[in-house]
């Protein structure tokens, strides 16, 4: 496409977001609704799907004359991967990166809490007692990171960036990956629990992960492991944690995700000892609007500059491989 | 020297530490109190001052024939430069890295719980609270690290880790920093304030530092910004810190250094809004001994291999400099 042209971009749906305020003159932005998405989507040059969660798209999709570029403001796109548009040239991106890394703060904010012992400092805080203890280090511990998508990937990337030996498990085992070397394969979790100081789930659930940590799980683990859940309940039998906290087993745990959200009132994870309990809140933060905003405006000056677009879903496989398609819509 | 002869190493004084197992063999190591160090230390080729509060070597040091090799388990040396030691040709080197990465690890932490409220969450899980709330994104914010030193360098490298925009201030503005590039003056610190997420006091106490954060320096600081300070006590006017909290021009701090130690019952700093108050206790790890025995195994590796050693003193600055002395004992 070339500059001297004003592509018109379709907004599915709601107000248009404030960040997209520096789009101003380089498009022409028009929000949509589902019930006219049918009759403007043939002449629109992009679609940015702003209410992820719309099943609109399917029935109306066009056989011809698509927009060249959909993009989504969310992680998944499994509402994006039907036949018409699969099968069709238009390139579809996602906005990987706005959730994952504040995961990732997350872990690497709740590993350094239970190293040094935040929560018993604050509790002394509020009864104005001063007493002194020596903590850890995390630098030079080791972690098992188990997900292989985005998640995972930013929890070990940020886990090694303050100096933690980071071995992460995921589907596929590959000695090549591009951004962590190696990757261990599921089956390889039993070796790898035995010298792990740290145990971060942060996989999807799937009926590969459904209680993958369990009773033997927490068994193989050191005495004394920490072990953080920012994944989904169900990867988790947590009577199985209760129990390893309770004997000890555990030095301590944090889970983001529960199996039944919200926690009941009554639910003994309240109190487990040395458990911080968050309610799934990891990934949500003050800015995300506004960080799902930028990534479309840094790719829309990507399209416009006929750069490669940022965040290619591989339609194919469903997701934004870690080696990028390097597409760019015609 | 050569690998045929094994050195004589006095320890000063007590047992000689666990972490030290690892060069039996390979060093004859002698435990030597301050009463018999004068008639020890002219045979001696190196001097490990595991106590680094003794006093004691200043009378003793012999005119000639003292160790080759002077290493403190401390991170300050000034009880070692005195005039004997500092002209003679011997190699003092120090324990730089034990204490400063826990402390850049606290900070770290810090910064995480209060962008992430887990004081709040934790507060809420006591309470058995299920409250979800947006949080802040660290990634991409704005830190001023107060301090040219290796605390504040060991801080600034590692808050950069996680994405951190940072700006370090020291005693002397340079460009050319082979570490972090660019360091600012202390002169150019009211320039930076009005720009900075996170304020960083991780100075030593000086007649330049004292009272650097007062009323003036919080009223140039961005509403809602946080301010931490792992340095010493009296940098901070305490008093102007309450206010400026009470006034919500800041949105936080983290102290685990005062002007009065340990803080009294009373201080109104227990309770001041927003403020996580610890029992300076941020460089203390369960493995300090075994961190600070590692570090002399290395150095004597090193040594008994002809290769530099690590954190050779500039005995002219009285400290280790960031372009290390490329010195190894004779």
């Amino acid at each position: 496409m070339t500059d001297t042209t004003t592509p018109r971009v379709l907004v599915l749906s709601g107000e248009p977001p404030a960040g997209l305020a520096p789009l101003a003159g380089l498009a022409e932005l028009r929000t949509v609704t589902e019930e006219r998405l049918a009759a403007e989507l043939p002449g629109a040059d992009a679609l940015l799907v702003w209410d992820f969660s719309t099943d609109a798209l399917p029935a109306v999709w066009p056989r011809a004359g698509g927009p060249r570029w959909v993009h989504t403001a969310s992680a998944g796109v499994d509402r994006l991967m039907f036949p018409a548009l699969v099968d069709s040239d238009t390139v579809v991106t996602n906005a990987r990166g706005v959730f994952e890394q504040p995961i990732a703060e997350y872990v690497a904010g709740q590993v350094l809490a239970l190293a040094k012992d935040f929560a018993g400092t604050y509790a002394r805080q509020r009864e104005r007692v001063w007493e002194h203890r020596v903590t850890e280090r995390v630098a030079g511990t080791r972690a098992v990171v188990v997900g292989g998508g985005p998640i995972g990937r930013a929890t070990a990337r940020t886990l090694a960036a303050l100096g933690l030996r980071v071995s992460l498990v995921g589907r596929t085992a590959r000695t090549d990956d591009p951004e962590v070397g190696r990757v261990h394969a599921f089956a390889e979790l039993d070796a790898l629990l035995p010298d792990a100081d740290w145990v971060v789930a942060a996989a999807p659930l799937t009926e590969q992960t459904r209680d993958m940590f369990d009773a033997r799980a927490f068994a193989l683990m050191k005495r004394g492991a920490r072990f953080l859940n920012v994944g989904r309940g169900p990867l988790v039998v947590e009577e199985d944690l209760l129990y390893a906290l309770r004997q000890g087993r555990l030095g301590g745990a944090a889970l983001d995700v529960f199996r039944e959200e919200p926690l009941d009132r009554d639910s003994p994870l309240w109190d487990a000892p040395g458990l911080l309990v968050s309610p799934h809140m990891s990934a949500d933060t003050t800015t995300w609007l506004d960080d799902l905003a930028e990534v479309f405006v840094d790719n829309f000056t990507r399209w416009r500059a006929g750069r490669p677009l940022r965040n290619v879903v591989d339609k194919k496989l469903g997701y934004v491989p870690v080696t990028p398609v390097e597409g760019a819509p015609r």
